[in-house]
């Protein structure tokens, strides 16, 4: 089944004006059904009027510059926070300079909107709210004073600003060394801008007669992405809804939820919600508000779009706060499809059930390397020094593993693509990886690839809303092996855990993060409620996998939580007196049976030890446990002080949720022995694929079950699609 | 000046009946003027009979064992906790087995004081304390059964017991297989058991002409040494409160302090109140309570004494509890002298202070090894496979850098002499080591040596009360290599603190440990007076030394509350997403001069960051601090994120400690420069004492100041005293 946006090519390719040739000739070369345009680039007539369907990128709210720059009022706005400021000793005022710590080509303080009712200055050392009336401030200056502060305790102002530019166009400028001027948003809260953005939204869609589909870069306010003085990145947090702040949408807030934010609410102690912070839930009722207002006006836009004859796509990046594909709200803008850079397996499972959750809308991932002279980090691409084909390899290997489990429906590539014309490789490169895509879908035929015989449940305290991002938006180990893995995987939350039994489908469930994280729940495991349907999960034959530090919180004389069930507790300095239990250390186990050699699970939790004597340590030793399992009531449980993804580590994952999940006998099924190969079965297709991630030629064991297998051997990166025919009988 | 106890031999010998030619010329060839018995040892006539003042064991509270066992209402009693018990979920009753998880040769459960009363029941999933309704117990079974407790909640039982064997004998016992009976041991606590022991005393007193020396093994309460089921070491707390409670102690203490003591307070989820807890006011109560009773007695018994004509002094292990030297009660027992058992520097450090605090009454340290066939730790030492000198040296490097810079007046040995005698090596290394360790007082002739310009306060939750223990009672590196410097050093709280003023004799503040300990300071870094006093302290001049986790506690945003003081801050999984400042990392410091190669600091923090751009990254790098320096007003910090004790690491502790302090300058007084060597000058006598602590020859170079210098030579281990005026003019 094609997808509804695009045809059979599967494939967008980044057009560019004065290089119609070469865009043509690419476009031949790569089997390109979709020519878009991209920030800093635009399509020239002959190839509007090629035969390709055509992308224009629109972000409305920079769309209009002179409307932005007319209206300064209108501009984006966003509280930060000051440096913390120590006060001295002698009692004499304290002037903190409010934007010592950021870029100040991006942000101009709000003296308009009174401070003394915005602003909120905060004794850190006490938590005390500083009263009006304690300090002043100088809008010539940019600095606010506290006239007599505590002694030597440490203040904090938190403040409004509006945005001077907008952060990724920033991006691209700095990185790009342009000169044109600063690009800046305007906040669509102000019914003025609303009417203005979709009357511009009439005329641009009148003007371009050529564009098939717009894709909306993103909607409305862009990530939190704050530079520093030295106009390098500050802070940046993808998932973040900073930027969505305004004096108006806090007073439209307290109207609807009947109680207001306070600038800390959103400060967070200069944490900014984070998403590592467990949220609280004042956050949360924040995202949801502004999750209502964007998804209403986005519907807005979409309509137009559709009212036009053009089909709507969403970016899934820079101005995307406010459309959690996951959230409630989402599917209501009735989107046609979603496109997301993707450089993780874990990012390429998010979009794809981003867009099965959204109703089957099509996907598309936007790999790396961005056509660009350098990368996000700085490192050479497309200039002298770097490699695209290296990075585009390190990349694919993450991503294909994970398209052959759960496929997304198109690729394509963004930048100037004139600066891939002298990489001859990397054009070869390409026109491989898109045949390799496209072969997924010609053998899939719109069937699932077969999967364990039961679910995996990741359990943090965000849940499904953050699907497929773990300790870091930006992979996370554990997520990125999962996403590979034959596995359906869920994300809970610790509301869904307490309804949580054991036999209706989750078999293993998973937690993983620091101790005190939104990833391994910090507060949440204080909770009789939760501890308790975890423990009767695992007791009635469930499964649990801890790693790092799972279900930790000081609390009723443990840290981790979940210590009877895990059969570990880690050593906070309190029962370093204590003797260890006895625990057995079996030399072999069903978990580690692939092991190459030692474990190397990264940067691990230290001084974990057995808390039960039934204990099996798998690695490390009674002081440094690294790998542990567990019985508990009819349940197993299995430790893991750390993961990062690696073949062997993968390999360790799914055996432990084999084992934790009491399906051992499962392992078989469809399953490369080879560390370094995965089988994608297809069985509704009859085609099954086996993928060498490595950059060796490996050979490897295929099994359909324990009694069907086939030997084979595939080049470095390879992939061989086999008829599942060809397996002998058992 | 020769100690009150004892002469210029100034060396207790342990002698053994049966033995009595051996004993005698070992006390010739090692200069003993003392001779002791020891547990599992007594003297015979023939040594009574010799020139030497004899010491006699005394364990007043395990003395008499007809009256022990003839009353066993008297027996010391305690606390213990249950296994931690899952419940079910299917609501039935939960039965605990209360000694499950201990050795029912050393514990009897008392159901004698109504259990109602008396214990504690605890869902340890909410806090939640049981109604004495909702459970029962039975005393047959030994266990108790809660009706209806909540499914998957975890339960605890707190529950008195009867020691039915004193601790330390039963470890003596078992460790060296004796078949006698077991020895129990009875609680002064009841005014009858005091009567009876004033009573034996006075017999033994009179039965005793021999005796010069009573030597009290130690006072009345055991330090908590708990086995398990498995007849081994479970629960060890050389300094815990927990041996002496008992129903009437509690009634006593709530007619004293006006508030009835709950199980918990002394049970502590568990934890016991171990020392790396931060104390509770109501522990810290418990201890005084306990130091008020146990001195008052002891003073009784010092008393009956001296009026028997002998001396006294206790031997600082054992039972100790309630004999703290450096709490306000102890001196008034009015001891003759302390002795300690001592592997370390800094246990040499805290019997000599204590000695000092108590008036300046001799002390005397205990060597290892003791003469045991095995060490504590259960590897051979005076039996096959053992190498005593070894260890023996092993134990006096660390031992004697720090007799030179506080000089105890004794040493001293036990056990059984008889095992020595096959280990002709050993007995000639103890003559010398007796020798070297005369030979300081020769020198040093009663006066002191050079210290630093300034005072160093060591920073926790305990203070003065447990000086020179800091992470754990044996050792803990940072005071093992403090013992042996040339700087004075003070144990302060975070009371303290709050006065301390730069400029007034202490040039650093020391805070060391794991986040949430004693030892960091936990909340106390949440006392707004604390961290407000602490930055006055450096601002005014003062210098900050902070190894792993000081000043933690997650409060206000911050992790590390002193950041600004320390310049770095500690990744908690909430900052990941922060640009780190761009701190220096220069090549070269004062602090980092001597050392021959990377820093190796042992198991340190991880993931310590610059706060702040002015920090100097002395080690690791802007992801894993491993030491900075930073400057604070007029002051300095230093940051080190572990620290173990080696000559590199001693070395780089007092470079941290001079420029901290801002008095590089004071360097070269008396200064070896070779790290395997030290100096300790004693200005007032004119001698100074070149040490080796290595084992091999080493060259250095040896300072009166920087201008005033020697070279020279050390065999292994070598020790040579120089006349200070052979130090040439500068």
């Amino acid at each position: 089944m094609p997808p509804t946006i695009g045809g059979e090519g599967r494939f967008t390719l980044p057009g560019e004006a004065g290089r119609e040739d070469e865009t043509l000739a690419l476009a031949e070369k790569w089997g390109a059904d979709v020519i878009r345009d991209s920030d800093g680039t635009h399509l020239s007539p002959r190839i509007l009027a090629g035969p390709y369907e055509i992308y224009s990128t629109l972000c409305l709210v920079r769309a209009d510059q002179d409307f932005a720059r007319a209206h300064p009022e209108f501009l984006q706005q966003k509280y930060l926070i000051s440096d913390r400021c120590t006060a001295g000793g002698d009692g004499g005022p304290l002037t903190v300079d409010l934007l010592a710590g950021w870029f100040r080509q991006q942000f101009a303080i709000d003296f308009d909107h009174d401070p003394k009712r915005w602003w909120e200055i905060i004794d850190r050392t006490t938590g005390d709210v500083l009263q009006p009336r304690e300090w002043s401030f100088d809008a010539g200056s940019g600095t606010a004073t506290i006239e007599a502060p505590r002694p030597w305790h440490v203040y904090t102002v938190s403040f409004l600003v509006r945005q001077i530019w907008d952060p990724v166009s920033m991006y691209n400028h700095l990185t790009n060394a342009w000169t044109r001027d600063h690009v800046m948003a305007v906040d669509p809260r102000h019914p003025e801008v609303r009417r203005h953005l979709l009357e511009y939204l009439d005329r641009w869609l009148a003007e371009h007669p050529h564009t098939d589909v717009v894709r909306l870069t993103t909607l409305f306010y862009n990530f939190t992405f704050n530079f520093g003085p030295d106009a390098r990145k500050r802070y940046v947090d993808w998932t973040g809804y900073s930027d969505c702040v305004s004096p108006g949408a806090l007073e439209q807030f307290a109207e609807e939820y009947g109680y207001r934010l306070r600038p800390e609410h959103l400060v967070d102690e200069g944490l900014f919600n984070y998403p590592s912070r467990v949220p609280t839930d004042e956050y949360l009722d924040w995202m949801e508000f502004t999750q209502r207002f964007v998804t209403d006006f986005g519907r807005q836009v979409v309509q137009r779009i559709h009212a036009a004859g053009k089909k709507a796509i969403m970016f899934f990046c820079d101005h995307w706060i406010g459309t959690e594909p996951f959230g409630e709200y989402f599917s209501r803008m009735e989107l046609d499809g979603l496109a997301n850079p993707v450089d993780w397996g874990s990012q390429a499972r998010r979009i794809a059930l981003a867009g099965r959750r959204a109703g089957g809308i099509t996907t598309e991932i936007r790999l790396y390397p961005y056509f660009f002279p350098v990368d996000l980090g700085g490192s050479p691409v497309f200039r002298h020094g770097g490699n695209p084909v290296r990075d585009s390899i390190r990349d694919w290997m993450k991503v294909r593993r994970a398209v052959l489990r759960d496929p997304v429906d198109r690729i394509g590539y963004g930048g100037y693509l004139s600066l891939t014309l002298d990489h001859g490789d990397f054009l070869d490169h390409v026109a491989d990886l898109a045949e390799e895509f496209r072969d997924i879908h010609r053998h899939a035929a719109g069937t699932m690839p077969a999967c364990a015989p039961f679910r995996v449940a990741v359990l943090n305290a965000w849940g499904e809303l953050r699907s497929w991002i773990t300790e870091e938006w930006r992979g996370g180990g554990l997520a990125e092996a999962l996403s590979g893995l034959p596995l359906e995987v869920d994300f809970i939350n610790f509301d869904d855990v307490r309804s949580l039994r054991a036999g209706e489908g989750v078999g293993v469930v998973i937690n993983t993060g620091g101790a005190g994280t939104a990833w391994s729940g910090g507060r949440h495991w204080t909770d009789p409620a939760v501890v308790s349907a975890v423990r009767r999960f695992v007791a009635e034959g469930g499964g649990f996998l801890g790693v790092g530090e799972p279900t930790a919180a000081p609390h009723g004389g443990r840290f981790f939580q979940l210590a009877d069930v895990l059969g570990v507790e880690r050593e906070t300095g309190h029962t370093t007196n204590w003797t260890r239990p006895a625990a057995a250390a079996p030399e072999r186990h069903f978990i580690l049976a692939d092991q190459p050699g030692r474990l190397d699970l990264g940067p691990a939790a230290d001084r974990v030890y057995p808390a039960d004597a039934a204990t099996e340590i798998l690695a490390g030793d009674a002081d440094n446990v690294l790998a542990a399992a567990h019985g508990f009531g009819r349940g197993r449980a299995v430790y893991l002080a750390g993961f990062t993804a690696s073949p062997a580590n993968t390999r360790l994952l799914l055996r432990a949720l084999l084992w934790a999940a009491s399906r051992e006998d499962a392992l078989h099924n469809w399953f490369a022995t080879n560390i370094h190969t995965e089988l994608a079965a297809f069985p509704g297709a009859g085609w099954a694929c086996v993928i060498n991630n490595s950059p060796a030629e490996q050979t490897t064991t295929v099994h359909a079950d324990a009694a069907r297998s086939l030997e084979l051997t595939l080049p470095p990166h390879g992939c061989r699609w086999i008829e599942i025919g060809q397996f002998p009988n058992g």
